[in-house]
């Protein structure tokens, strides 16, 4: 056995535990799910771990030992049947299983969300759109009017609500999180910048810091600067 | 040697190589930016390992191995002296190197983007929004007037840019990433949901796929609902 084999049954080991799926498995699935969503649109039935790897600019062993460790549906020679990959990588990620979300805040972040189709994508159905703003309760983007925020309580009554995702000011982040958990809503999409991790147990929080990813961007247009001096 | 000790210096080696930070911490770097900047926002000058574990909800271990790993600037009982460590993360990450950005797409999410402090908290200032339709060139957002796209080349010839912002729709992400790289634009910070990598050797791009958060959370919601029914 090669060191390279070897590596790989360690990885292997590392990643089924028990037969669910590791983390890191998990968080690259979405980027699975987006390329197969492709290739279903482009009409594309199969597809080996070699053009998938091509394709996405990762190793096909990493590919293989991804995709194999939650039901080896790839056939040696023949590659992967790409909807049922596609099917079973949703079924995983919980697409379809019909999530319903608001979105708390209707500024131009809240508003540019709701427009996007990454929702519909991903079979989250927007019910509601909330704000305090006069200046903006009452309109209506794409489909859904705004509500006051006044009648949170009464609209999570009546409806089910899964997901709350906020684009209100940071500090009012917190308040309004602690009136959805009393609700009983059991996911927070928080883009407040403001981290709402360890609120209530039965919570899932999921914090998107988008500044983050423009601080990676400026380290590496500086360490290629400086790479570049130092290739002088 | 205890066993967690043994794992503590084999991650020490990991992260340690020829004096360059790796790219794990790399990654957890603006976080501790986010949190160092809100300490330093409340007059907190001293700060334990402990006290950020606690706050940051990492393990001290953990913290000590990332900070200490760019030059130990912990003190023995000391605790952290949070402005020189704030100061050089941002030094690492490239906050304050003076970059410039423009931002292409001057809808909702581009309108967003240029409102939010994020830019000027980490020191890049947006020089110009361009965009293609006729509602939108002319308007100011944030103090930017929103350039007609047939500008581009000639404000790019006068002007600085060290990085674009991509929000225009992702059928045409890949014919605009062209034109900013043969305009000599090194950084792209891509919201359009078009993969962007390997497009030129000495460009970097930063993807940023909102939805993949989406889809983690949605994990988290359905595997949450598997282990309560399992604990039935």
């Amino acid at each position: 056995m090669s060191k390279e084999e070897a590596r790989e049954e360690v990885n292997e080991e590392i990643k089924i535990k028990g037969n669910s799926v590791s983390p890191a498995v998990i968080k690259r699935l979405p980027r699975y799910f987006r390329y197969l969503r492709e290739l279903i649109r482009s009409g594309k039935m199969r597809i080996s771990s070699g053009e998938l790897s091509e394709l996405m600019h990762v190793t096909a062993s990493q590919i293989r030992q991804d995709l194999n460790c939650f039901g080896g549906f790839g056939q040696q020679g023949y590659g992967y049947n790409v909807n049922y990959l596609y099917t079973r990588i949703c079924e995983i990620l919980g697409v379809g299983e019909g999530f319903s979300a608001i979105v708390i805040g209707a500024g131009n972040l809240g508003r540019a969300l709701v427009r996007n189709p990454m929702f519909e994508k991903r079979g989250v159905d927007i019910v509601g759109m909330f704000d305090v703003s006069p200046d903006v309760i009452g309109i209506t983007v794409a489909g859904n009017t705004v509500r006051n925020m006044e009648e949170l309580e009464a609209f999570c009554g009546e409806h089910q609500v899964d997901i709350a995702v906020l684009t209100l000011p940071k500090d009012h982040a917190l308040s309004v999180a602690e009136r959805l958990i009393a609700l009983g809503i059991k996911g927070i999409w928080n883009f407040t910048g403001k981290e709402l991790d360890h609120l209530h147990p039965d919570t899932v929080v999921e914090n998107v810091h988008i500044g983050d990813s423009l601080m990676t961007l400026c380290y590496e247009l500086r360490t290629r600067d400086e790479r570049k001096e130092e290739e002088k």
